[in-house]
């Protein structure tokens, strides 16, 4: 739609072409960028998953966070989408709405950002739209992945007697936050880094969630956090599932935030920003081995699927802990 | 992502589900909007044609305007380049960003016009996303549509000979967004009725792209303005195109709004908004015929397609005109 600000239209064609057009380049539907629209079809037997994640500054970043954090989360938020489905990468569209004080190397900087997870994911720009805006940036992503025709994980699919599992560890995206925002002074510095890395650059397990296509019940990413998440999964089908507080994996740096008081256990099982992969599966942990190597990433046994209603957490003694953040209370 | 506002998660499941989820009740594979990510594909032999389109407040859309005029236009400008494309839509997702003030009334009319969309072009709802903002209100829309593999309508297929048609009229979107403005009250009602309703509710031209496969060697929209959307044709077919000015077909309100001194002759040609299909064809007129009405849309020759490069306008002496407008000045 034409824009009606004082901004040039030819300077958005410009922005485009010098830094937007590279990342098109080994999409042949994606018509240079220079279309009305791109052209794109899943392979054989397969059909698309489809997921659109959008952030503004203030509310999803930081104002000051860097412009490779801000493309590295939104990219990366938006693969583990699809990695909860199952699904491999295809390529993605992208809204940009720039502040009109914006500087070209933020731009320009952001780009090369997303260059590298088109490169690392194989998973091209397809197109999309810029804009200006007298408001904060904001940026809307909307990612195509490619997974086996009627194979997707879902939410929907955990039966009774399944367990639960999780990919990684729990807690590390909830404690970053906090190390950028200076909450976390009581770690050593080699701690802070690791947790500071694991909140700016999730790593969406795309092969785990490739190698569980017919091994999960229910598949879902934590990226509202692990107990809210797990609800998801648990209202979706039509079950109840319990967490074994003692048995969720945490970082070393996540447990050294415990000891110094920088989160309680309760907020790390609330907390979001994980994107790990919480799935229920009758498989046993040694056939999942394969799984777990193919994804080069640990999956731990963290509860189970029950008759009922909603997530309860037990604590070592079995006895159901009370979490204070409201999110998943409505279950 | 997590939103880090004080706005609750809460509250936005509870949006989705009240205004947003009946949207998207005939696609099966939107998981009804509860899943990561949603499932499609297009119909054996055809592929997907993509694109998103961005408006903001302010910019794209004026801060008084009707829940119903920014639902309308943001939808209509999307199907208008699925349009240009000759492509049947298939679905959207669709990323809004709200002002915490935004009352919920305005939001229950965005979406009950959405709805009306969606069920005209039986064009469902497949996913999306809904954050708080601080700044104007935002909406990505990306869209879908299914085109016959390989049949694609594109700006790049201009072929010297071809002459130029355009659907419909030229000028009314300018003259509607004037009239939105106050600034035509020079034109007796009806005619300022009729521009605001061609500048407030576009036609894409879905059935006229879809005859126009295998037909038009090149097509657009033009949503930017008919002399630069022609422009992009030529730029990207490496060919020169002509335009008779007073070829152009005009609505009989663009007519009056002419002789009232609302707008010349050259802005309307320059003007954005009006969402027509502009293309490049050598079967004769009567051979588009049966296109035209399979479209129930004139269908007008308004030039030639001839050897070098840019477009050129020509007064009925053959002159050419010069345009102010510096949109397509580089052409």
């Amino acid at each position: 739609m034409p824009d009606r600000s004082n901004s040039s239209r030819a300077g958005e064609f410009d922005l485009i072409a010098r830094h937007f057009a590279p990342l098109s380049a080994s999409a042949l539907g994606a018509l240079n960028l220079t279309d009305d629209a791109a052209l794109c079809a899943p392979r054989e037997g397969f059909e698309f998953a489809i997921t659109t994640d959008a952030v503004v500054a203030g509310v999803h970043f930081l104002a000051d966070d860097a412009p490779e954090t801000v493309a590295g989360r939104l990219t990366g938020c938006n693969l583990s989408d699809l990695a909860a489905m199952g699904a491999v990468p295809y390529g993605f569209t992208l809204a940009c709405a720039w502040p009109r004080d914006m500087e070209e190397a933020w731009i320009a900087a952001f780009a090369a950002e997303l260059g590298r997870w088109v490169e690392r994911f194989s998973f091209p720009l397809l197109g999309g739209d810029t804009v200006s805006t007298a408001g904060p940036a904001m940026f809307s992503l909307t990612a195509l992945g490619e997974v086996e025709r009627g194979k997707a994980l879902k939410r929907s699919g955990a039966k009774v007697g399944e367990r639960l599992f999780v990919t990684c560890t729990v807690g590390d995206g909830l404690l970053g936050l906090r190390a950028a925002e200076g909450k976390a002074q009581a770690l050593p510095a080699t701690a802070r880094n690791y947790l500071l890395d694991r909140f700016r650059a999730p790593r969406p397990r795309i092969q785990a969630g490739r190698a569980l296509i017919g091994k999960a019940g229910a598949c879902i990413d934590t990226s509202d956090g692990l107990v809210q998440d797990v609800g998801h999964i648990a209202e979706t089908s039509g079950v109840g599932i319990e967490i074994d507080a003692a048995a969720v994996p945490l970082s070393a740096a996540a447990r050294d935030a415990l000891a110094a008081g920088v989160a309680t256990l309760e907020e790390l099982l609330a907390g979001g920003d994980d994107y790990e992969l919480a799935f229920t599966s009758s498989a046993e942990i040694a056939a999942l081995g394969e799984t777990a190597h193919a994804g080069n990433v640990d999956m731990t046994v963290i509860g189970r699927v029950v008759e009922g209603a909603g997530v309860r957490v037990l604590d070592a003694a079995g006895n159901e802990m009370k979490l204070a953040k409201g999110g998943y209370s409505h279950f």
